[in-house]
């Protein structure tokens, strides 16, 4: 069974992360991502190492599935190849900078004409309009700029960011397939703009509410939650774990689980409000219980007790986890130079219209002559001549 | 002009944060989400502090703009309800453990032949199969098992935690949206099953694609991009900025603006994988050069030279930045009770369906009686008797 996006088709004019990351979801939903890329380097992401057997891993990753035709889009002959393209196709994703579409001579407002039902999404640093739309931006800026690594990482230490590095292009998945919702019933498309800087203001909504409510700037809490605790990470004989004790009663269990039943009394102690204003006292004591036994000892006593607790795993054990491989998280894609990959599945299960994670990501031009005969009925004596000009 | 899913209707048994995240997109972007909660307490979220007006701004978040009707789901009458309910939506949201669904009589099965077009969600911190499924999870637990926590933070520190608490919502809000679309060709609905720890393993791709390139276990690194350097957070004087010097010329530049022409020629640092490699050596240099600055004399000076650069901005700056406002990413919804208050807005900004985000969080049942006698036809006089008995 394909999946629940098979029949829409997607061109790409993305690069680098947030725009492939966007089309890989609607890809891994079973969508059609037609990718133009430059002539002969293609995607600059390409180019980001560590490689396996000359394919860059990082492109893999969040190109797999797609469909790559080279195309040189200062060329009239490209222009052209590209207003027949945008006329069969559902939406078309880029993030360029603010600005570039247009000077391609493929604005909104151009492309529109040739496509009135077309769903076009800009992705950008900072989004299409506003002061700093001009800007450059990579993820680590919206990252500073939006919020994010101002609540990350230990109090008192340098900033850090988050680990890996997605917001707007999960965002603009769905205002691109809530466009296409409209789109049936309304026979119009449209223009998106998602800024990345958004995005992650949008992801620290929490901390934005918080500040809000109290006018009290939040801060990096290492690994607690802004609201309770226990409910973060401890350290254990061998290593750490996540443990929470939530509901109330849960903390209750625990003091009496480690034998320290006098905690339950202690007024500091006694919700889990009281153990976050008194947080200073409250973990040495926690650190020293959590201590006292190995992260797998922990683990067995706590789901016992029906303590919420889990490992902190690496991406070692995250990949070889059994339930990890059960859910199908781990997607085997075949290269036809490189042989079987593997690279994170989708979170995305359907109970009928099943995604599959099956192709790798193509090497640039690709699928240019299979695309450009089908969709555009195109002879291969003009396909050689756009060769040789070095229009694909 | 109305959001893009205007007309979709949305029965939400969501309750704590990744489920009611995921109603919120779609309430965002002009559903209806009628949200189903216990009588008298409602949603557990709703405790959350801290509170403005007695409205828990945690709950006010991520619930603004839905619909409140509290049912006792363990009363025939009540169930009888849901049953009529799930005639008339679309979407049905759910994020109980898997399993409580069905023992209170709402499995997909069930509900699916009441309305065999109905999407129908579940959002679960493990999913709704595989080993782990009973497990309960927060976010927490899917942070630190879904390898999230073990790349972020500094190296050789404690493990610390994202800042945020979202990826389940994201996803789901996505699949929906593409189930929803196969829907109306298709004429069937479908069960969507998203578990909180795949989705972490799908944020962490790039650090998978590098393990299944290398075998080596990434690790976390301060704020620095795991493949690339400058690209990351250094130390100003008298504070913290981004800074990115891609694409290989940008560092050239930058020594040459910061009169450290002869880096250039220094084999360590010739390319950014040069750096990366030797970062022991490159870090004092770097962090000795921009600390001769405060921040906004660098930002000045890098914006200048066109190097990518940025602030590391605080809620506080963030929500009172000119950009974050002109960009609507700060909301003001209004309460009946307590006036205008304000939430993170939506990044997801359409040319023609613009969104809006107006109405604040509702009291539990506060739309009981419309709901009921406009999707139902109920009197008053049943509304009374339900009332009275605990049902609503």
């Amino acid at each position: 069974m394909p999946g629940p996006l098979e029949g829409v088709t997607v061109l790409s004019f993305a690069q680098h992360l947030a725009g492939p990351f966007c089309t890989m979801l609607l890809c891994d939903l079973g969508a059609e991502v037609i990718k133009i890329e430059p002539p002969g380097t293609g995607d600059p992401a390409r180019r980001n190492f560590p490689f396996i057997e000359g394919i860059s891993s990082y492109f893999l990753s969040i190109n797999r599935g797609q469909e790559s035709i080279p195309l040189n889009l200062r060329d009239e002959r490209a222009k052209k190849l590209v207003f027949e393209l945008v006329k069969q196709v559902d939406i078309l994703v880029e993030n360029y900078r603010p600005g570039v579409m247009k000077r391609l001579g493929f604005s909104y407002e151009v492309i529109s004409k040739e496509n009135p039902k077309i769903i076009y999404a800009s992705i950008s640093g900072f989004g299409q309009k506003g002061p700093y739309t001009l800007k450059p931006a990579f993820d680590m800026i919206a990252q500073g700029m939006g919020g994010t690594v101002s609540i990350t990482g230990e109090p008192g230490r340098p900033p850090v960011r988050v680990g890996f590095s997605i917001g707007a292009g999960l965002f603009s998945a769905i205002a691109i397939l809530a466009a296409l919702h409209e789109s049936q019933k309304s026979g119009k498309g449209q223009w998106i703009d998602v800024a990345m800087v958004d995005s992650q203001v949008a992801l620290c909504e929490n901390a934005c509410a918080r500040y809000f409510a109290t006018g009290e700037i939040p801060k990096p809490l290492g690994s607690r939650h802004p609201l309770m605790t226990p409910f973060q990470v401890v350290p254990t004989k061998d290593g750490y774990m996540v443990l929470i004790t939530v509901p109330e009663e849960d903390f209750q269990k625990f003091c009496n689980l480690a034998g320290r039943g006098d905690l339950i009394s202690d007024s500091r102690f006694q919700s889990s409000k009281d153990r976050v204003a008194n947080y200073e006292a409250f973990e040495p004591i926690l650190n020293a219980i959590t201590k006292t036994k190995t992260t797998a000892e922990w683990l067995t006593l706590l789901e016992q007790a029906e303590i919420m607790c889990g490992p902190v795993n690496n991406i070692a054990q995250v990949v070889n986890d059994p339930h990890i491989k059960e859910r199908g998280m781990i997607a085997e894609v075949t290269h036809p130079r490189a042989g079987k990959l593997r690279v994170a599945g989708t979170p995305m299960k359907f109970s009928r219209t099943e995604t599959e994670i099956k192709k790798a990501c193509p090497d640039v031009g690709e699928h240019t002559a299979e695309i450009l005969s089908r969709m555009l009925g195109m002879s291969s004596e003009y396909l050689e001549e756009l060769r040789k000009g070095g229009v694909i």
